[in-house]
C-alpha cells in the first residue's frame, strides 16, 4: 500500500466522507487513491476557495470535518481567504496539500514555496510528511486536531514521493480526550447574573446558536427574562417557527452600541465579547456599554452545551415550557422591487427546513427580520468578513443536508469572488437557489465612504462601481449550465423563488436593483 | 495631509503610475487619496488575483513596478497565487494592503489576521506602518525595495488610522545604489567556454530574453556558434522576424533532458540552472546532462545586460552582423480543428508587435513553433506554475503597451481561476483577444496520470473533467460584456482571430476541442 492509499483509508476509517478537490500533478496519486475509496466522495471545484468554503458549510451543518485536496502553495493560497472565514467559524476542517517530492524541493522548481508558512496563519495544526509510513498516522492526527473542540483547521502537507511510495500504514484515530467539565464557579456566576434583576443578554455563537445549545439557551431566557443575542458574525443560527427569538447584533457600530446599551450584563456562550467590525476614529471598538459586565460561561475548549445544561439545571428551568411566540409571516408583496419587498417575499415563501446562506451584504439587511415567522430553518452567514463565501458555503451545506432546500443570498460583488462555485452546484445537482442582488457597486464601501469622508470624487466612485460593463448574471450562470432568470418585479421574484424551490435543482435569480 | 495622501503623492513622485485595486472599508481613505491623484490611474478588479497578475504583466513590459491595493489579510490571500508567479518572474511589484486601525487590532475583530506572516512567503520586503508620519517614507522604501535588481515584491501594510490621520509627509526615493559591476572572472570563464569548442548553450531568463540583453545574446551566439535557450518558465521573450532564434526548454522532463543532452556547457543568464517542473521517481530533477558544466554569467543582483555587454566585448563581436535567418510563416490552414492547425492560424495571422500571453497549457504546445516566423512580437508565459495568470497578465501588458495587440491564449481550466479578469478587460476597453481552448478537462493532469499510473478509474477521470456541465465561454464572456464567438473550423478561427485583432476591442474566441 502506498502512502496515498494509507491516507485515504485512514480518512475513511476516521469518518471523513467528503473531499473537495482541485488537485494538480503532485496530488495525482492522492486522486487515484481517492477514486478507489467508495466511502469517500470527491467533489471537484474549479477554484480552491470553493473547496474550502464548501468544507466549512459541511462542517457547520454536521459538526464534522470534510477534507479539501489542494495543489502546493499556490493552491493553498487560493483557499486561504475562505480558510480565514472557516477559522473564524471555528469549524473542524481538514486541508490536504500536495507538495513536491521531498528530493525535488532543494531544486527550487517553479512551484516550490513555503507551504507551512502559508498554512500557519489560519491553521491550528500543520505537519509535513517525512516518509510514506507516517502519512496514515499524520492523517489520523490531523483529523483528531480538526475535531478538537470547538473545531480547528488542520493542514497536512503530503510530499508526492510519500504519496507514491510503498510502506503506507492505515492509522486509527487517537483516543479522544474527555471534554473538560464546565467550571462550576463560572456557572454560578452566570446564575447570579440571571437572577440579580439587572438587564442581561445571553450572546450566542458557535454551538450555542443551534441544536441543543439553542434549546437550552431558549429555556434559560424563558425562565429568567434574559434576552438572546447572536454575534453579528455567527456560524449557524436555527430560527423560525417555534424557536427562541435571537436578535443579531448590528453590523453598524452605532446601532450595535445602542442595541447593547440596554444591557448591564452579557453572558457569552461560545463566542468572544462583541466588538466593532472596523475601528472608527470617533467610536470605541468595544461595543458593550461602559461599566457593563461580560462573563464567559465556559472556557474556549469547553462544551458549551454542557455548560448551558448546568446553568439550566442551576436555575431549575426543567419545568419551563417553551412558549416562544412566533411572529407572523409577511404577506406576499406586489409591485416594484424594493429591499423590504424582496425580504417579505423570502419571508412569505421560505420552505420548512430551508438553509439560508446569507452573503447579501447591504441588500439583504431586512431578510432576517422578515423571516422570523417562517417555518424552522437555519441561517448561515460570513464569519470572517472575507466575501466570496456564499456559494461555497451553500455547496457544503447542501451536500450535508440533501433533503433540504438551500437559499443562497448574495451581493453581486461578493458572488464574483467565487463565481466558479456555480459549476460545482450544477455538477453535483444541488438544490440550491442562488439569488443575486445586483446593485452594480460595492455598496457597503460607498456607505463607508459617505460616513467617513465628505464628497465622493467621481474617480473614487468609479473604483467602487460594478457597472460599465454591467454584469449579466443570467448569462454567467447559464455559462456554467445553471438555469437562471432575471426578475423585474416582486411578483416575478416570488414566482421565480417558488419555482426555484419547487424544482429542487440548481437555479439562479438575478434581481437588478436601482444603482 | 493625511497618511493616505502622503503615500499616494509619494507613489506619484516615485514613478508609480498604476494601481490595480480591490479595496474594502479599511482602504477607503487610500481610495479617496488615489482618486484625487491625476497621475495615478486606478484600475478596479473584481478579484485580487487579477490585481496582482496585472501588475506583473505591466512590470514585464515596462520593467517598472505597478501598485496593487488589497483589503486586509484575506484580500492579500486572494492575491498570493499570482504573487507566487510574480516572485518567480522576479518583477518589481508593490503590494499595498490596508489593515485595521492599530488601536482596533487587539480586539481581534472578524477580519483580523497576521498580514505580515501571509506576505513574507512571496515578498522580499514587508513593513507595517507605525504612524501617519512614516507612511510616506515607507512608501518610498517600498518602491526602492521593489526596484532593487532584478525586481522584488515589496508589501506595505497600512493601518487605517495611519491612512486617515494627519501628519503625512511625502517622501523622496532613497538614492539608488550603483548596480554592482559584473565579475570579470566570471565573464572570462564564459568567454573560455564559448571558445573551447565544446557544445554550449546560453540559457536566457529575466532581462536576458528581451531588449538589449537578447540583442547582445544573439550577437554572442552568432559569433560563437552557441545555441540560445530559454527557461521553460521564462518571463518575457522577444521573438519573430529578425530576432535571434531561442529554443524554449521543454516542460516534459524526458524531452528536456534529451534537448539539454546536446550540450556540454550551459551559460546561465539571469536564471537558475534548468530543473524538472515536478520530481519523478525514475528521473533526475536536474535536467542538465551528467558531467556538463553550468556557469552563471553574473550574480543574481547584477545587471545581466551589462554582463552580456562585457562578454560580447571580450569576444570582439562588435562587427558581427545580425543575420538571423527567419523561418517562413505557416500558410493559413483549412478544415477541421486540430492543435497544429490552430497554431498555424496564429502563426499566419499574428500582427506585428503583438504581445502573446500564453497559458494554453497542453492545447498550445505547438504555438511557439508556428510563430517563429511571425513579425516581431513578445511572448509571456506563466513563471510559477500557478494557473490563472493569463488574463491578468494580459491586462497589465496591454495597459503598458496600449498601441499593441494582445493575444491571450488560455486553457479552459486555467481561464476559470481568474475569469473575473474579463470584466476589467472590458472596463478598460483593452485590445485583448482571448482564445480559450476548451478540451473540457485538466488535460495536463490526465497526461500525468497516464504517465505515472496504469489505468484511470472513472471516478478519477470525473475529478479531472470539466464537462457535466460544459463551460460555455461565449455566455461567460458576454456575462461580463465581452463580445465572444465559438468557432468550429480552422477557417472560422482564422476569421474570428483576424476580426478580433482588427477590432482593437476586448473579445473572446472559444475553440471547442475533442474531449
Amino acid at each position: 500500500m502506498n502512502g496515498a492509499e494509507s491516507l485515504v483509508r485512514t480518512l475513511c476509517e476516521g469518518g471523513i466522507e467528503l473531499c473537495f478537490t482541485n488537485p494538480g500533478t503532485s496530488e495525482i496519486h492522492l486522486v487515484d487513491a481517492l477514486s478507489r475509496a467508495p466511502g469517500l466522495r470527491g467533489v471537484p471545484c474549479l477554484f480552491e476557495g470553493v473547496c474550502v468554503g464548501a468544507a466549512d458549510g459541511f462542517a457547520r451543518m454536521t459538526g464534522r470535518p470534510a477534507a479539501t485536496l489542494l495543489h502546493l502553495g499556490p493552491g493553498l493560497s487560493n483557499g486561504l481567504a475562505n480558510l480565514h472565514n472557516a477559522k473564524r467559524a471555528r469549524v473542524p476542517l481538514l486541508v490536504i496539500v500536495g507538495d513536491h517530492a521531498q528530493f525535488h524541493k532543494r531544486y527550487d522548481a517553479p512551484l516550490t514555496s513555503d507551504i507551512e508558512a502559508l498554512a500557519w496563519p489560519f491553521s491550528s495544526w500543520v505537519r509535513t510528511t517525512r516518509s510514506a509510513s507516517e502519512v496514515g498516522a499524520l492523517g489520523a492526527d490531523a483529523i483528531a486536531a480538526a475535531r478538537t473542540a470547538p473545531g480547528h483547521i488542520a493542514t497536512l502537507i503530503v510530499s508526492a514521493d510519500h504519496a507514491w511510495s510503498d510502506g503506507g500504514k492505515v492509522a486509527a484515530l487517537p483516543i479522544r480526550s474527555e471534554t473538560r467539565p464546565a467550571q462550576s464557579a463560572s456557572i454560578q456566576q452566570a446564575r447570579i447574573m440571571l437572577t440579580n434583576g439587572e438587564p442581561t443578554a445571553i450572546v450566542l455563537g458557535g454551538r450555542g446558536a443551534h441544536g441543543r445549545g439553542l434549546r437550552l439557551a431558549g429555556r434559560i431566557a424563558e425562565a429568567t427574562g434574559a434576552s438572546l443575542l447572536a454575534q453579528f458574525s455567527f456560524c449557524r443560527l436555527e430560527r423560525g417557527e417555534g424557536r427562541p427569538l435571537v436578535e443579531r447584533i448590528f453590523y453598524d457600530t452605532r446601532l450595535a452600541m445602542k442595541q447593547l446599551s440596554q444591557f448591564r450584563q452579557l453572558i457569552l456562550v461560545d463566542c468572544p465579547a462583541p466588538v466593532a467590525f472596523f475601528g472608527d476614529a470617533d467610536l470605541p471598538s468595544d461595543l458593550t456599554a461602559p461599566g457593563s459586565l461580560c462573563h464567559h460561561l465556559h472556557a474556549p475548549g469547553d462544551n458549551c452545551e454542557d455548560a448551558l445544561q448546568e446553568l439550566a439545571d442551576a436555575l431549575s428551568t426543567r419545568g419551563t415550557a417553551a412558549t416562544h411566540r412566533t411572529p407572523g409571516r409577511p404577506q406576499l408583496p406586489h409591485g416594484a422591487i424594493t429591499l423590504d419587498g424582496l425580504a417579505a417575499v423570502v419571508g412569505a415563501l421560505l420552505p420548512p427546513q430551508a438553509i439560508v446562506v446569507d452573503e447579501s451584504i447591504t441588500s439583504g439587511r431586512g431578510m432576517m427580520s422578515a423571516t422570523r415567522g417562517a417555518p424552522p430553518h437555519d441561517w448561515l452567514v460570513n464569519t470572517g468578513g472575507s466575501i466570496g463565501l456564499g456559494v461555497p458555503l451553500a455547496i457544503g451545506a447542501s451536500i450535508a443536508s440533501p433533503n433540504r432546500d438551500v437559499l443562497c443570498l448574495s451581493g453581486d460583488g461578493s458572488l464574483m469572488y467565487t463565481l466558479q462555485g456555480l459549476w460545482t452546484v450544477v455538477r453535483e445537482a444541488l438544490p440550491i437557489t442562488t439569488v443575486v442582488f445586483s446593485n452594480r457597486s460595492y455598496r457597503i464601501l460607498k456607505g463607508a465612504f459617505d460616513q467617513t469622508l465628505s464628497e465622493m470624487p467621481e474617480r473614487a466612485a468609479a473604483l467602487l462601481d460594478l457597472d460599465r460593463p454591467n454584469l449579466d448574471f443570467v448569462s454567467l450562470a447559464e455559462g456554467m449550465g445553471m438555469p437562471a432568470r432575471r426578475v423585474e418585479s416582486l411578483e416575478a421574484f416570488a414566482r421565480a423563488l417558488a419555482a426555484g424551490f419547487e424544482s429542487r435543482q440548481p437555479n439562479l435569480i438575478e434581481v437588478p436593483l436601482a444603482g
